[in-house]
């Protein structure tokens, strides 16, 4: 069904939604109390080879910084995740899952160390502004955790080092993978990333300050011009494809990062000292009970996934999937599932069944998918 | 402008979103992760007046609980809010702000006291789950801090007490406001609490199990058909009149409660332990810089709101409205605005100016509107 997102002030808007407004946006969702497009004039299969051969100009606004500055910073930080955050040196980012004493998953953001005492949690949709300013003043650590107004515009695709470089210069194709630098727009500093919520390669831009939002779209939108640029978001086949996980549709804080498939980010080690190490210690001895998985299966091309559909081993539930769409280049569904211990082996029939009843043959993958 | 909502299993459905569905909703939004109506068939108006003489069945499941429970959860919600909960008996209900260290507003639930180790709070659109497990964890705290399946379903108007009994019997209308009892559905206990986000009066049904949603949707559809009852939400114009505030509508984290004009429930009694305490102090000693008023103008008659309109006194911006819409009633717009020091006087001459650039005139109100 559709229906429509009544605005208010609560639903926020970011420095880049006029733009997308004027780009022809056609769905948004709520990610972090803010606006993400979803959509716009072309569909999700055009979309989805134009980001794999141009490239696209994303409101990644919502991905919302949680600043954590201060004597303390580092610290709380390690008490938030399981990874190992000693390797962490300032110009870098690191994914990291954070999770709370049960071993529950409160968030899966990008740490950037900005400095010593200064890093960035680039969040997916839970409030990590309080879960931490909660944690700090709880335990009387010497840090301040804020949101600063910093809002990330991505450019993704092959030629997004192309477009970039036209507008800082050629140097910001020298950023390393999971690195970033200081650029200067418009007389200010401004970070630049080479990340992204696609695996077309790209940069995201954390733009501190609102009011430069607009020049910053038109000066990139100016400079793509001649590489076909589009307004665009995280592309839903694309990231399936690539086994990228969305907080709250793939998992809850009902789950812990090792059934989420992230156990090379949960150090054990017994110097980091981290609020879910005995939580985690426990499961890591006891072994998973289902692991995150991909899904092939073959539902009419059109079908949109909007809520969980079961899958089915025989009569056995064995998991659900939580995100799910076609894939215009594996020409099937590709969906993300948790899926029973016993049956998440690549190949292992299974059976997907659809809101209305009807159930589709498919078959567990690995992920990424290949 | 109007988009759709993209709906995935991040967007939360609720146990009675599939009869919100087959009501004709037509307008989401989203609080707490989850779909909340915005509106049905009808205009607003219609709503409006249909709310003030008989009765609609909302579903506010977005009203997520977070449960504390254990030794200490009295303490750790007193930590919460500076609202002294001394006098918050088994049984009751309290609507207190939650404010953190600065004076910030996290957010303004009412909460309800299950038993002496036991309470709920019953949430606006902020992760209070992830602020409380904080504070906890911080603290080795005793207490267990959750989110349980429990789904509130509003009955408001004049005749949800007529409606309710045929559900309940007759004892239902005997909860005192701001009260709770327990009623028998359907082989389990359910809470009850005369309570709603209206002035019309009301109860809302505290549904502690999904499974059982579309039952008690429907035992309460059936028993209102006599008295014309609609499914409705929380109608804007009737709670702007009523002065019921929203939460990152009106106020974010960047506003105490003292300039939200909640000061009544702040108790800067030293035997209270809250967390805002000294922060709460200080801007009391110093007054607070604007307060919150009402705003009456005069834009068209079918003007919607969506961001916030400034509001001038001469030459100087002294206010936005955050809320507005027309009232029925009093055929004027009406607004909810913190206005500066000054200017806040019911009377005061103003403008607002919306989003096209045209000025509408206007005056401040006292809250609520008469």
């Amino acid at each position: 069904m559709a229906a429509s997102l009544q605005m208010t002030r609560r639903i926020r808007r970011t420095p880049y939604t006029r733009r997308v407004e004027q780009a022809g946006v056609k769905d948004f969702t709520v990610v972090n109390h803010m606006l993400l497009p979803k959509s716009f004039q072309h569909t999700p299969e055009e979309d989805y080879w134009h980001l794999r051969n141009h490239v696209q100009l994303w409101d990644v606004s919502t991905q919302r910084q949680v600043q954590l500055e201060g004597p303390d910073a580092i610290r709380l930080a390690q008490w938030m995740t399981p990874r190992d955050l000693r390797p962490l040196k300032t110009g870098q980012c690191m994914y990291a899952p954070l999770v709370d004493e049960n071993g529950g998953m409160v968030n899966d953001p990008v740490i950037l160390r900005l400095a010593d005492e200064k890093l960035w949690m680039s969040i997916a949709d839970s409030d990590v502004l309080l879960w931490g300013k909660g944690l700090a003043a709880g335990s009387n650590f010497d840090v301040k955790v804020t949101e600063p107004d910093v809002s990330p515009l991505a450019v993704q695709g092959p030629q997004a080092g192309a477009v970039l470089s036209k507008v800082f210069g050629p140097s910001v194709t020298e950023i390393g993978f999971f690195r970033f630098k200081w650029f200067e727009f418009e007389g200010t500093n401004q970070l630049v990333a080479r990340s992204g919520y696609s695996k077309q390669g790209g940069f995201e831009i954390y733009l501190n300050g609102s009011h430069l939002g607009e020049r910053l779209w038109d000066a990139i939108w100016n400079a793509g011009e001649p590489y076909k640029i589009r307004a665009g978001c995280p592309n839903l086949a694309e990231r399936i494809e690539a086994g990228l996980l969305s907080y709250g549709n793939e998992f809850t804080l009902e789950n812990n990062p090792l059934e989420c498939g992230l156990a090379q980010y949960c150090s054990l080690d017994n110097d980091i000292d981290s609020l879910a190490a005995d939580a985690l210690r426990t499961i890591t001895e006891e072994g998973v009970e289902r692991l995150m998985r991909g899904v092939l299966f073959d539902p009419p091309s059109d079908t949109h996934i909007a809520q969980p559909w079961p899958v089915l081993a025989g009569e056995r539930q064995v998991g659900q999937v939580t995100s799910g769409t076609r894939s215009p280049r594996l020409e099937r569904h590709v969906g993300l599932s948790m899926i029973d211990r016993g049956f998440w082996r690549a190949g292992q029939k299974v059976r997907v069944l659809d809101p209305n009843g009807c159930m589709h043959h498919g078959e567990i993958s690995e992920l990424p998918f290949k």
